[in-house]
């Protein structure tokens, strides 16, 4: 270990330790040790944040910290899985004290939210990197995964899509947003982009209740795409029942379903339920205080042969020709 | 998913499919489900390794692809852990086909040979960047921990400590080694260097013979004094014991004993043990085809407010003065 890094297992070590419960051994061995419950398999996911292509270098380290995790709870949120603990690796330049501070207080802030335990990690220098893995507990027959989808199925997504695309436009300058939005519209695009909710009670509540599910990382158009070609079906999504937030609808129209259906970044539940699970689903969503929408069915795919395809379509049930640009990971093609 | 990135798919996410025997969902969904047998924990070790620190930019990608997973394999050998699976996130910043042919080559003929299965990943572009995490199983009560070491155990060290060292030396100019190593010698310490080979053999056939074990990552001193610190106790070490290579042994003593007591890398396993497991030990070694080699003795400290003190002695049991020069992330302080 550094001695420069001392300042940072003062930050990250100490707050491992206070812990005790699930994780026997956490930083200070060779390993972890950590069990499920009686019955439930671990679910597990790793996720990497890289300066300049997952957040820009002057980011609010409070937010980083609280968004690294986030993500990742995201993860287990779409596997209905009960959160339990987390591994840190990072690399990083300089490590300076105010960064480390704010990092670890927004990382720590939504790990006490969660009861998701620091249970390891591992610090060097290098270009700022972030590498978490979380660790969540679920019934092997109700993890909510994405080959599991049924043609005939509801899809619905939660929260109201794009905003996170918005706030990302808005600091690139894009679509001239800065003249067409408030300061109130702008904090609230702002705060969806630095701040996503990971929507772990939802997950939780879906359980037994939706088929397949997984969370908005690339933009809904794509995600959707990865439960169509895990299924092997296809969708017809009602493109105007599509949540937008009163921010985005301010928005030209063109520039809500940009954000909307090919914008990242917004970590939303999209997941599919039998129509008899509708009034389950509305149960599990007020439960998790979160809104719920119902946007489109998914069916038999035209031929096996074919990619997984998304029919768009107006309220009246007209079919739209919709082209997405890409943004980052997501690729319409 | 970058399109650029597909060809890292090619080399990863197909391997991963192979395998279903533990991880019930692998690469594809938001989580790998994983489950340690009834009755064990999961023992969870993280390691990010960052160019130009772990590695030289112009590393053999067969090379890293090994070493990268042997570091993390050798956590869970520290703690007594059967290797299951790992995840892997990386940044790159270009990835070439013959580079990920090599890379991924290295990593699978290590992860093959010890059944441990790659479950999940992410992939990103940045600087070069590697985060392994892996798991294994082991019984709570079984696990070799840096705290369980007792006054009166014997200290031993597997393998030949100090040869990787001496190939960094090598490879940096130092000490004027290109002048003094011939053409087997200079073979032997960059394969040490490059190749390590984890000690999962050994930490499976010393459960329930030592006592606290360790992996030799940044130097037999300074990790020694991790057991001390844990254990609270100190230690009294026979220098003349150290079991050297012939390789390291036909260099001049003062850089034997900085390679063999303040080298990194090595990836040897330091652990303690009763006087009376003396032919335990000896039987897992030979089990384990790894030779072990017995070089001190734990004793209670002088003061329990010290800082952890290791005393050297030579054969005849006279004191030595080491000044041992810290090595990367060492420091002898």
């Amino acid at each position: 270990m550094l001695s420069e890094f001392s300042l940072i297992d003062r930050y990250f070590a100490r707050r491992a330790r206070e812990h005790t419960q699930r994780a026997t051994l956490g930083i200070g061995d060779d390993c972890a040790l950590i069990a499920p419950a009686p019955g439930e398999m671990l679910a597990v996911s790793t996720d990497m944040l890289v300066e300049g292509r997952h957040f820009f270098p002057d980011i609010d380290p409070h937010a980083l910290g609280h968004k690294a995790l986030a993500v990742n709870l995201s993860d287990l949120a779409a596997m209905g899985a009960q959160p339990l603990g987390f591994t840190l690796a990072f690399a990083l330049p300089k490590p300076g004290e105010d960064w480390l501070a704010a990092f670890s207080a927004g990382l720590f802030e939504l790990a006490d939210r969660f009861d998701c335990e620091l249970i390891g990690g591992d610090t060097t220098a290098g270009p700022l990197n972030l590498c978490l893995t979380v660790f969540g507990s679920v019934r092997q027959d109700a993890a909510l995964r994405r080959d599991a989808a049924q043609a005939g199925d509801d899809i619905w997504v939660s929260g109201t899509p794009g905003d996170a695309r918005a706030g990302l436009g808005m600091m690139r300058g894009e679509w001239q947003m800065n003249a067409l939005v408030d300061e109130k519209d702008a904090a609230h695009f702002r705060r969806a982009l630095e701040y996503p909710e990971p929507r772990v009670a939802l997950g939780l509540a879906l359980r037994g209740v939706a088929r397949a599910a997984l969370d908005v990382s690339d933009g809904l158009a794509g995600d959707l795409r990865h439960i169509l070609e895990r299924s092997n079906l296809a969708a017809t999504v009602d493109v105007d029942a599509l949540p937008l937030s009163p921010a985005l609808a301010r928005l030209p129209r063109d520039v809500q379903l940009q954000c909307a259906l090919a914008g990242g970044d917004d970590y939303e539940l999209c997941f599919t339920a039998a129509p008899a699970q509708r009034e389950a689903v509305a149960a599990a969503a007020q439960q998790a205080g979160v809104r719920v929408t119902r946007i489109g069915t998914m069916s038999s795919p035209a031929s096996t042969h074919d990619a997984p395809e998304i029919r768009w379509r107006d309220a009246a049930g007209a079919p739209l020709n919709l082209t997405l640009q890409g943004f980052d990971h997501f690729h319409a093609d």
